[in-house]
C-alpha cells in the first residue's frame, strides 16, 4: 500500500498487519513469526479478543486499531433492526475488548472513540450507524498509519548519519497499522538516506525483538545485530550504540512512560552512559487522566518456558512476570509524537500535544 | 560428602559436580539440567577439553578443578617409563586445556599449579611424580571446597535476616567443586538460620540461572523467584531486592571484575538504586598480572536459538555474543574471598589477599 503523507510525500507500507474487508478482520498472527507468515481471518469478536489476549496481535497502536475494527465488525455483521439493539451489541463487544489487556492506553482510546459515535448518533437508521462505525474504525486505522509516518520523520530529525540505535521489543509495522513507532523512526531515517545501524534486544519472555524486529529489519535490509537483554549495558559501555528509541503503551502527562518490560532497565543504563533515550508514540498513547498505570502480570509459563515450546526451568519454580514497566520522566530525554517532539518538563508539552489538531 | 571447615564446623555437600577416581573423571553434564541429572565418566582429556568448551562443565572454579583433574588423569593413565616423557604428556594436555576458554582465570591458575609440580620435581621416579600430580589435583579440589565454604560464611556476614538477594548466572555447587561462590553465600546464610529470599535472573543465552540456579535453590528449599534478565531494573525499582551477589571469572588487582555477560548491566542498575553489589570469588580468581581481560565471544547460534532447540530469529541475523563483561571497581561495593572481604580501594586489599596464607 502506498500512502501520501502531508509534509513527507508518498511512502510505501510493505507490511499490513491488520485489515478490515466486508465484515471480516484479517490479521498477521505474529506469534508464528519469524518461521511462518500466517494470516488469520475472522468475523468473531471473541476470536479477536483472544488474539489480543494471546498476543497474536500486539503493540499498543495495533491493539487500538484491532479493537476499533472489532467494533466495526460487530456492527457490520449485526442483524439488529433497531438502533438501540445495535448500540447494545457494540457496547457488549466494547466491554469484551476492554478486558483483554490492561496497560496499553490506545486500546481504551480507540474503544472510547468508537463509543462516542454511538453516543452522538441521534438518528434512527441502523444502516447509517453501521456505516459511521466502519468509517470511524477506518479513520482510526488511517490516522494511525499517517501518525506513524509523520512521527517517524519527526523522530528522524534526532537521528544522524552513522548512528547506531538500540531498540527494544517490536515497535515496527507489526506493532501498529503498518509503519511503526520507534522502528518507524529507523524506517524514516533510512528513507532519508541516512546510514544507520540497529541493535535489537531479543526481549524475553516473548522474544518480540528477535522474532519480529529482526524480521522487519532484515526485510528492510537494515544493518542490524541481535543481542540478549542482559547485553544492553555492555554494548553501551563498549560504545556500540549511541541512541535509544523505544515505543510506549501508555504515557502520563507527567512524562511517565509505560512500555514493554525491560524498558526501564534500558533507560537507567542509557542515563548512566549519557545516551539519549527517546520514547516514540502517537498522541493516542497519552492518557489524559494520568492516574496510576495498571501493570499486567502474565502467566509464569512465559518465563519458565520459551514460547511454550521448551522448558528451561524446573516445573515448580516461582516466577515474577510483569509485562510492562514504567520509566520516570527524569530518564526520558524527549518524547516523539506525530505532532512534534516534547522535551522536559513534560506536563505542559504533552498537554499541548493532546490539544493540538 | 561432609567436610570439616575451620571456623565453620562440619557442612554437607549435596552436589558434587566433579570427582576423580582411579584415573577417571566423573562430572555432571550441566547442559542437561534441569531435565536430567546426567553424569559423564571419561579417561580422555580431549573429551574433557570438549566438555569445558561446550560448557558441560562451567563456572570458573569448576573449570579450574576440572583442568587440574584432567592433568592428574593424563599422568595417572600414562604409560611413560621416563619422567621426561610423562612431563611432555602432561604439558601437552596442559596446552590443550589452556585453549578451551580464555576468560576464567582459575583455569590458568590451576594448570600453572599443576605445572609447578612438574617444574619442581627433581627425582627420576615416574610413579612418584604421578602420585604427586594426583595429590596436587586433589588438593586443588579440596581447597576449592574449603575456600567456598569459608567464603560463603564470610559473605554471609553481609546478609541480614529478611534480605532478598539478586543473583545472576549459576554460582552454586554446579559452578565449583561443590558449594558455590555467590550461591555459597546464600547457602551459608541459610545454614546460619537467616530467613532470606533469592531472585535469580534466567541468564540468556545459556540460561544457567533458570536451569541450574533455580534447580539448586529448589533442592535447598530456598524461597526464590525466577525473572528474565530485562526485569532486573524493575525489581530493584519496586524494592523487591536489596542486595546483589554474583560470582566472578577473573578479578584484576584494580578491582575490575569479569563475569558472565549481564553482570555489568546489573552492577550499573544496583549503583543507580543504591543496592550493594558484591562479587564473591576465591583468590584463585585474582589475576596477579592483571593485564587486559580477554573476552570470549561465542557462537551466534547461542543467541539465535534457545539451547540449539528452537529458532527464535530469522536464519540470517547477525548477532553479538560476548560471554563475559567487565564491571569496573567504581560499581563494586566489596569483594568477598575466602581470606576476607576486600573494600575499595581494591589494589592494596586484593594484593594482600593474594599474599595471605
Amino acid at each position: 500500500m502506498r500512502v501520501e503523507v502531508e509534509g513527507v510525500g508518498e511512502v510505501e507500507l510493505k507490511i499490513l498487519p491488520i485489515e478490515f474487508c466486508e465484515g471480516r478482520i484479517r490479521f498477521i498472527d505474529v506469534t508464528k513469526l519469524p518461521n511462518e507468515l500466517r494470516y488469520v481471518e475472522t468475523r468473531d469478536v471473541k476470536r479477536l479478543a483472544d488474539a489480543i489476549k494471546n498476543m497474536e496481535i500486539r503493540g499498543a497502536p495495533a491493539i487500538g486499531v484491532a479493537a476499533a475494527y472489532g467494533l466495526a465488525m460487530v456492527a457490520y455483521n449485526s442483524e439488529a433492526r433497531r438502533v438501540e439493539d445495535l448500540v447494545r451489541e457494540v457496547l457488549d463487544a466494547a466491554e469484551l475488548l476492554r478486558n483483554t489487556r490492561p496497560t496499553a492506553y490506545n486500546l481504551f482510546w480507540a474503544i472510547n472513540r468508537m463509543c462516542r459515535v454511538l453516543e452522538k448518533y441521534e438518528g434512527g437508521d441502523v444502516r447509517e450507524l453501521k456505516d459511521m462505525l466502519v468509517e470511524e474504525a477506518e479513520n482510526i486505522r488511517m490516522e494511525d498509519i499517517i501518525s506513524n509516518v509523520k512521527m517517524g520523520f519527526i523522530g528522524a530529525e534526532l537521528v544522524e548519519d552513522g548512528d547506531t540505535i538500540l531498540t527494544h521489543c517490536n515497535t515496527g509495522a507489526l506493532a501498529t497499522a503498518g509503519w511503526g513507532t520507534a522502528l518507524g523512526v529507523v524506517r524514516a531515517a533510512i528513507y532519508q538516506g541516512k546510514k544507520i545501524r540497529v541493535v535489537a534486544t531479543e526481549t524475553r519472555p516473548l522474544l518480540q525483538g528477535s522474532r519480529l524486529t529482526m524480521w522487519e529489519l532484515l526485510m528492510e535490509g537494515v544493518e542490524s545485530r541481535l543481542i540478549t537483554d542482559n547485553m544492553v549495558g555492555w554494548v553501551m559501555n563498549e560504545g556500540i550504540v549511541n541512541k535509544v528509541f523505544v515505543g510506549s503503551d501508555r504515557i502520563l502527562l507527567s512524562g511517565h512512560v509505560a512500555n514493554k518490560i525491560g524498558t526501564y532497565t534500558i533507560a537507567v543504563l542509557a542515563k548512566y552512559h549519557n545516551i539519549p533515550f527517546y520514547p516514540v508514540a502517537p498522541t493516542s498513547t497519552i492518557d489524559p487522566e494520568s492516574k496510576e498505570i495498571p501493570i499486567e502480570h502474565r502467566d509464569a509459563e512465559e518465563v519458565r518456558t520459551v514460547l511454550g515450546k521448551i522448558e528451561i526451568a524446573p516445573r515448580n519454580v516461582k516466577v515474577y512476570n510483569p509485562a510492562f514497566d514504567v520509566t520516570p520522566p527524569e530518564l526520558v530525554t524527549a518524547i516523539v509524537t506525530e505532532k512534534g517532539i516534547v522535551k522536559p518538563p513534560f506536563q505542559e508539552g504533552l498537554k499541548n500535544m493532546l490539544g493540538k489538531v
